[in-house]
């Protein structure tokens, strides 16, 4: 699949290097520089294409004057002269897969940009990306107390004025000046320790001992950029060369299967069963382990992701007991993608982090080691522009934390305003603060309407032929199996996709639903899935089944034998 | 030296180590999770020694109840039940080297908890980060009018309100609503596009094109997380093994040689002339590429720091135009960090990006490749804890594009505080806004104060026996070399220290001053230096000179032949 996603991509890229040519060329006429931030490419949209081939000529490009047209090879070549080729760039970036940001949302980019230009350009209105968990991108608004002392702390000399009092709730203005006091100089322009700011995670570990009743410290926390940057450094750490190995779900979040290709890691799957609501067999991990081995993969830590993503599933207490027996006895790192934490929408399951699961089985420091992420982008809060979250480090040796922290020392700290995001999401208002009603009131209005939007897509889904979507406990994600027409497969091959790859396409060219292929996050061969965000608005939801059903129906009878 | 300091933090982190293993324990009693932020560490802190002991003997743990006593190696030993030993770490995160941050911040750190426990304890009052390019944290201000934009981006909801104009300047209204609808749904929590939001790579292109008066385009610009993060992007992107060598200057930004190291590749030095104020001589570059290919390495890029660090000269255009024609005679990616373009401070040298001067030369998009690196750390600004910053990538075909693209989008997007940031420092206010005065006269008092500080350490220090310091012409450090005493070289051999890291540590016990040794940065051997940031505040200059002055004046007496 990556082959044809390159190849869309060039075409994408070609069409705009057509332009760059043009513009970026010293004899070329040069915008003015204004302070109108978007003046430079209104006067570059504005060129027209006549004179762009004019140009183009005089420069001795071979530049297409129709950019729609397909010559994205010989635009390539016009590179010929500079260093850098596709095969003498490092193998480990070519590997590299991440659907979530694939083919098709280039397609959906690209229709977007239609549908400015001509609002009938495609039989719907919008794109709608429930290709990611991006709540705030689809309408959710933000914590209000969490904006507040962010604004705050921002602009702290705002904090003594007496209009501040109109604007700032009372207890969001002391949250800042109780931040400002953690942060030498107040000042948050400032580089932080190379862990976080300490008071931050003082602030985070009181949250974490409310949540898991066992205690934590703040040399233990890493505050990173979200959780990636997190993920890609225990990658680096533990990731030696292509006979290491680490465990992933799967289907699984591409972060994982990216950082470890981008590591030069192997990839150890173990498959969730999907009837039995994506659950972890103890058994498959360990099958899959000895056959790792037995291939000489040294295989160093296991990836939980609870709440699953894309599978949504939650775990329960006694599976995680028996997963933590499992890297205890085998001696692997459990690294456990906790980021979904708040997102759960079943009565009958409740969030454990594993070192509450670990501690509770009279595990401590230096009986296993555990890293737990977390992020400010998910949750109720879904601050994903804010880059903020941290990994909690336990059972690991000073010796292995000292090259931890100098790993985190090279890019001298995360950024401030997500470092106190994530002290704020960890500490949210408390019973009897000024903000604590309204921060209830939006926490459990996105949170209840969260479960209900999952409950109706996921009986949407059920209904539909050939469909069969497992429960969403939990994240923010459904990922249901399609079993498509023989004909259909047959189409997708002759298409050279993967069948849920050309099911995605369709249903986007036909609805403006964006929805990533299971291809891309791996699944039995042979089954096909499709992972759906849930984060639409709650009143568009409808229209979203009406359109998905419609689709469907289409889709099938098209393709039935 | 890495040794040295590997063993420094062990002890310090085993230190802390003991405190963590008496309350992570399920045993151990649990602090209760407070609305206070600090209470569990503060809880902490109080569990006296004796108690620790006592529970740590209890655990049968071999942790030392005294712990400034110093028995790292059976603390180490503790973890031996724990999977990850130092021995099957990625070695190449071992052969990593940060000095920024290393032994002297280490110890720095310790002596300032010394000074707050007793603020006696030593003969200084506080400690001076002079290590490290953080104005803000040595009192630097924020720009006004920067703060003002990013708080009302954090907190939209109040730019309607009518205490909002009694707090914010008109145009910082005014921009905020620009800001905001360049962003789909004005989502400041949303992820962005993985190059980050469209119309703020368009506003710094409207600033790259005022600064150079050639054409930049949206689509080469990556909005990242400072400037670290891209630099790492490129050497992923480059290096394929340790026989891909990228060329960096001696002495060089460790960040480089610690990429490399992380990235796997081979440094292949080139010295700048200390004699000629650091300048940067084709010849040598000629003969360490030669030297390299010899030895059969394959030299990817160039990296060239204007204005230098930790050197701060600053690159004439016929020097730089010599740099451009060897990069393209040669075959090498030009990666520039123009992180300090701002920070010029003698009238007689001017910033001229390498872009501007690749194509005022009349080499074209297609004719040589070319990374601009950019942060909103340095700069008036120096907005460090923001981490904003993007590069301007030209010159690479878009098969290559997309496999950035790709890097980009796995992290997902930088964050949008920063990249707003990014986008105002490359457009400020301009003549007529209404912050107009009040921004240009808080650049204007920030960057004439660090010329003058930068003059007035560079006096100060060329008077000092055995030390000679270049010209401060731009970025925001000295690095004077010291002609250290025989004997002094003799007690740091016996110390196990390099002879600038003795004498920092020196400096560091008798006055409270940061510095960091030459050696963190590579330098001719046999000769000694340290970077010394211009950065505390003008007031204080007077009193660092003084102490300086009078702890050489002692070191030199004290190990004169």
């Amino acid at each position: 699949m990556r082959k044809f996603a390159a190849e869309k991509t060039r075409k994408v890229l070609a069409h705009r290097k057509f332009f760059n040519s043009v513009v970026q060329h010293p004899t070329a006429s040069l915008s003015s520089s204004s302070s109108s931030s978007s003046s430079s490419s209104l006067s570059r949209k504005s060129l027209p294409h006549s004179s762009a081939a004019f140009l183009s000529r005089l420069l001795n490009t071979s530049a297409s004057p129709n950019p729609s047209s397909s010559d994205s090879d010989s635009m390539a070549s016009d590179y010929s002269s500079t260093p850098v080729k596709i095969d003498t760039i490092n193998p480990k970036v070519l590997e590299c897969e991440y659907a979530v940001r694939g083919e098709i949302v280039s397609l959906a980019q690209k229709l977007q940009e239609d549908l400015k230009i001509n609002p009938d350009s495609h039989p719907f209105d919008e794109i709608l990306y429930c290709n990611i968990g991006n709540p705030q991108s689809l309408g959710q608004q933000p914590i209000t107390f969490f904006r507040e002392v962010l604004a705050l702390c921002d602009h702290p000399s705002i904090l003594d004025k007496s209009e501040t009092q109109g604007l700032f709730s009372a207890d969001s203005i002391e949250r800042a000046f109780q931040i400002l006091d953690q942060i030498p100089g107040r000042a948050t322009g400032a580089y932080s320790h190379s862990q976080g700011i300490k008071g931050l995670r003082d602030a985070i570990c009181a949250g974490i001992e409310a949540r898991d009743g066992f205690p934590a410290d703040p040399n233990d926390i890493f505050l990173t950029d979200g959780a990636s940057p997190a993920v890609h450094m225990m990658m680096q750490l533990l990731i030696r060369s292509k006979n290491d190995g680490i465990l992933c779900p799967i289907p699984q979040y591409p972060l994982y299967s990216a950082s470890i290709a981008l590591h030069g890691g192997t990839l150890v799957p173990y498959y969730l069963d999907e009837a039995t609501g994506w659950g972890m067999e103890i058994s498959e991990l360990k099958n899959q382990l000895e056959t790792a081995k037995s291939k000489g993969i040294s295989v160093r830590a296991l990836v939980v992701i609870n709440p699953g993503n894309p599978t949504g599933q939650v775990l329960a207490e006694n599976n995680q007991q028996q997963i933590v027996d499992f890297c205890k006895k085998e001696g692997l790192v459990l690294l456990a993608d906790e980021v979904y934490q708040e997102n759960i929408y079943v009565p009958d399951k409740q969030f454990h982090s594993f070192k509450k699961v670990a501690r509770s089985m009279g595990y401590g420091e230096r009986d296993i080691s555990l890293v737990s992420f977390q992020s400010v982008s998910k949750g109720y809060y879904g601050e994903c522009g804010k880059r903020g979250g941290y990994m909690e480090i336990t059972g690991f040796s000073p010796e292995i934390r000292e090259q931890i922290y100098k790993v985190a020392s090279v890019n001298l700290c995360s950024n401030i305003s997500g470092q106190i995001l994530a002290s704020l999401v960890m500490n949210p208002p408390k019973v009897g603060d000024e903000s604590y009603e309204s921060y209830f009131a939006e926490k459990d209005a996105i949170l209840s309407s969260l479960a209900r939007r999952a409950k109706s897509l996921e009986e949407a889904l059920n209904g539909l032929e050939g469909v069969s979507c497992n429960r969403a406990e939990g994240a923010m994600y459904l990922f249901p199996r399609i079993d498509l027409p023989k004909k259909a497969i047959e189409a997708a091959e002759a298409a050279k996709m993967a069948p849920d790859a050309f099911y995605a396409k369709r249903l986007l060219n036909a609805t403006g639903i964006v929805v990533v292929p299971g291809s891309g996050f791996r699944q039995v061969p042979g089954t096909w899935h499709f992972r759906c965000t849930i984060l639409p608005q709650e009143d568009r939801i409808p229209a979203i089944i009406s359109r998905l059903t419609d689709f469907h129906k289409g889709f099938m009878d098209e393709f039935r034998a």
